[in-house]
């Protein structure tokens, strides 16, 4: 890292370092409480029955602060984030059993998005390097996904992907770049399976 | 959809649809109740202790009506289903942590089978049309397993594949397509790595 | 198996047959009480709220006696193992949400080993015969993990499997075969993709 970047880093606090990319340190306290706050209310959903209904609303209102006036999230448990706060769903989103979105920095999903059981969405990364990344340094890539998003199960996206709207992602794929609007995707890194000819697009009827 | 077919459909219950492979309304409320009275028995297994054999095993004869003559049935937490109901697995059925089974159509495994951890068996999907798939209506396609499967930890199964007897899926392959018996398969998607020869034919000695 | 060898291995006890990688009944009553042991142990460590840091450190210690000595273990739930007793991991061993263990042989883990979510080690395999794998004999093999190892999210590593040090997996990736130092590994299966230039060895400030 060039001295005058450094400086400019050390003025920062560690979570404007980790939602500007720059190496920072997890275990700060601040980082630290804002996640034991999410992963206590992840704890709280994947511990409430899946029949209280309005309970549940209510805590994922509550972990998902800046989705709350989005229509009609559904997750099932389990469900873990890092911080809830950094993760935006639109309308209709729906989380099948055990995803983990680790939201270090923004994860934005748009519209009427549908995750299948086992998907992980992570904006963490660690440094390739073996000595800074023992040193506990992390880094992270903010992750967009457009609207009407499909992703298979088991499927991985990783740090710094941004997807179109209307792609498919294949169940197992792993996700390492991004792509744009009306694909399906699959593989292991994902590649284009196919492109979508989209007759009507989504939502002209308004 | 031509007209007379959707003038049938129009005639059938979502549940009917639903398993006929036919565009249905996932939120309809009976398929709801169906899907609620499992996701609950679910959390309940889940919410178990490990060591309280009895009880678990009365909630997943429960959960799996249709199996509850198989013998020797045994399921590690977390474990989801959708409905169970379309679920039927054979004796000395064993599943490890945290294995989905979304069962919106006949999910049938036969004897003698092994899901690794993290397996997902999936029978739900969903239109590629992104206008239609945020119309909410979802399809379903039957899944087949022969006995004395064994599939490895973090594999998918698609709907609608077969496989037959004796088929070793290896750990995170994706399984999009039907295969026969006595393979060893693997890969995203799955291809077949090895043809196996069977000296002796299972329980040829009964 | 050469007659010898039988022979052999009918004096040993079903734990000394699975330690020593040979076919081995895993009912038996001595493996099972240990596995109920472990499984008892994750289910509490599951049902611990996150905020119980303290709690969590000692069900984690109970779990993985082997590791007692081992600073800095950090265990997002859920987790799971097998045993607990024959997995050792080094200091500042993290494993993030979901991730399984199958430590029926030793699975032995360096220090600064990151785990993503969903990460399955298994050391556990059954044979490819159906017919020897359906009368519920298993066999396992042991799992050597280096230091400064990074697996990403829904990997799977392979029983067998040895790691050198600063061995990056990627997600999705599923490690059949093993590999020395320093290299950056993906895919199904998993294949060299990048060699690291290593411009300071770890810790070499000590």
């Amino acid at each position: 890292m060039a001295t005058k970047e450094a400086a400019s880093s050390s003025k920062m606090t560690e979570e404007e370092k980790m939602l500007k990319g720059e190496l920072y340190q997890a275990f700060d306290p601040v980082l630290l409480e804002q996640r034991q706050k999410a992963k206590l209310l992840c704890f709280q959903l994947n511990q409430t029955s899946p029949l209280e209904v309005e309970a549940r609303q209510q805590i994922v209102q509550e972990l998902l602060p800046n989705s709350k006036d989005s229509k009609n999230i559904w997750i099932e448990s389990p469900f873990h984030v890092d911080y809830g706060i950094h993760l935006h769903v639109g309308d209709n989103f729906y989380a099948n059993h055990g995803c983990t979105i680790l939201d270090c920095n923004a994860c934005t999903v748009g519209n009427n998005c549908l995750l299948a059981p086992h998907v992980c969405i992570s904006a963490a990364t660690h440094p390739i390097d073996p000595v800074l990344r023992s040193s506990g340094a992390e880094i992270t890539a903010p992750i967009t996904i457009g609207d009407n998003a499909w992703i298979g199960a088991n499927a991985t996206v990783c740090p710094g992907v941004t997807l179109g709207n209307n792609v498919v992602v294949g169940a197992g794929a792993v996700v390492t770049k991004s792509f744009g609007d009306n694909v399906v995707i699959g593989g292991v890194p994902a590649k284009v399976i196919r492109h979508l000819e989209i007759s009507n697009e989504p939502k002209n009827e308004d």
